[in-house]
């Protein structure tokens, strides 16, 4: 069975040109079969203040309200997708760029909440691996944003890490995947402003015991339960680390490893 | 040989909600295979005026800047692309939206002129016909924004009228290929201000002297010119009408039908 890499690219990576740049040779570098993920970084926020719009965040959440749906559209399926695509393509990586809504990739459904409508927000109903799959064995790379759609009309803002792990998960009846989160930190770190302190492995078995005694930043936790979602759905390795370790990432020499045990 | 209409959407249809979804669900429901092509109507000029971005128009055609590519990025290969494909899956067409980046589909080169620098506008030098072919074999139906890449890593604004001509041509090999140009008026017009005065036929004989005559407003002078090239690639029919009256125009009861004769 082939591998296949799926690698989230966290927002801070996207927001910083260089950084960004270098991390795009990197990936188009490697010689797996591979697709990239992707979030929008600060751009949004800052464009929506352009247009007057109120940013509301509730729990790291942002509210997408109609007008914050289209910006959010423009800045993950346009502008961003369609530079990363652009460069990945002048590195000679045959990138696709591809919304939820573009051959039904990302279905979702709007999120409901009694206490709390978060808006055009979806949660991941289901996954088209057969048409990741055709551009998979054409030697093409899916880039995906994160908005997705209902089947229905509408477009739907769909947290990255959730698309990623979604995507790794429906693709392993085809390939032995691994899931690499990247963002802008050497792993998960005992102490947060510390990079030297990367965790080298977090099992199952450690997990409840560092998230008790706050070895494990609150931020991380999600990141690791989606991790640990995604080992026990298949996924043969998932991994967290830099965005510029990349291939000592791939290579299983960096970052945090969250693994069964 | 399979029939393949490729339909250019205008931006004046675009700009109107109501129009544009009865366009696209009449797209959605033609049998044949399809490629819609669409540009960007006046949403980019009014978001630009919002960034404060001063916009240049020189012999119609919009200066480029790097701000302005920008907004066009977003607005064209991000928001209209994903709209129009949220809508189309939602009337099970199963639509796949694409820059000229995305598997390398439209490859441009910046525009030189002595004259007048453009900016970042593109002139088309390759149609991956290919990869479009597998996507229409597997029953999918790409619709592209008027944004190419000059496989370097630019971005590229190109006119949706050259990109749906030069689409049309790239897939004659495996098609026959018809090219409709859809808008708000029923056809070419005698008469600007009567819809009723449509020129149902245009031919290469009688083109000559319908310009000369002042028959043909000036500013359907490139899209006949457009259409008549892309008759000379060997593009079975043209024809340039009316978005709503779609079903006529695929049938040939509508709109001005640009033939050699």
């Amino acid at each position: 069975m082939d591998k296949l890499i799926v690698v989230k690219i966290g927002g801070n990576v996207i927001d910083d040109d260089e950084t960004c740049a270098a991390f795009l040779k990197s990936f188009a570098a490697q010689k797996e079969k591979k697709i990239l993920v992707h979030g929008g970084g600060k751009l949004a926020t800052k464009l929506a203040g352009q247009f007057g719009i109120q940013q509301q965040l509730v729990e790291g959440r942002r509210i997408t309200d109609n007008e914050t749906l289209k910006v959010v559209t423009m800045v993950y399926a346009g502008l961003i997708n369609k530079t990363i695509v652009a460069q990945l393509q002048a590195s000679g990586c045959d990138a696709v760029g591809l919304s939820g809504a573009d051959g039904n990739v990302i279905r979702a459904h709007k999120r409901s909440n009694a206490k709390l409508d978060y808006g055009f927000v979806g949660d991941v109903d289901a996954v088209n691996s057969t048409f990741l799959n055709t551009l998979l064995q054409q030697n093409m790379t899916p880039v995906l944003c994160a908005v997705s759609h209902d089947g229905a009309g509408q477009l739907l803002n769909t947290n990255a890490d959730t698309i990623a792990q979604e995507t790794a998960k429906a693709l392993i009846p085809f390939y032995r995947v691994e899931l690499l989160y990247t963002f802008e930190k050497a792993g998960v770190l005992e102490n947060v402003d510390n990079e030297n302190s990367v965790i080298p492995k977090v099992t199952s078995k450690n997990y409840a015991a560092l998230k008790k005694s706050g070895a494990i930043f609150a931020g991380m936790v999600p990141k690791l339960d989606n991790a640990f979602a995604a080992l026990h759905t298949g996924v043969a390795r998932v991994c967290i680390g830099k965005a510029e370790h990349l291939d000592a990432l791939v290579a299983g020499t960096s970052g945090t490893s969250i693994v069964h045990e």
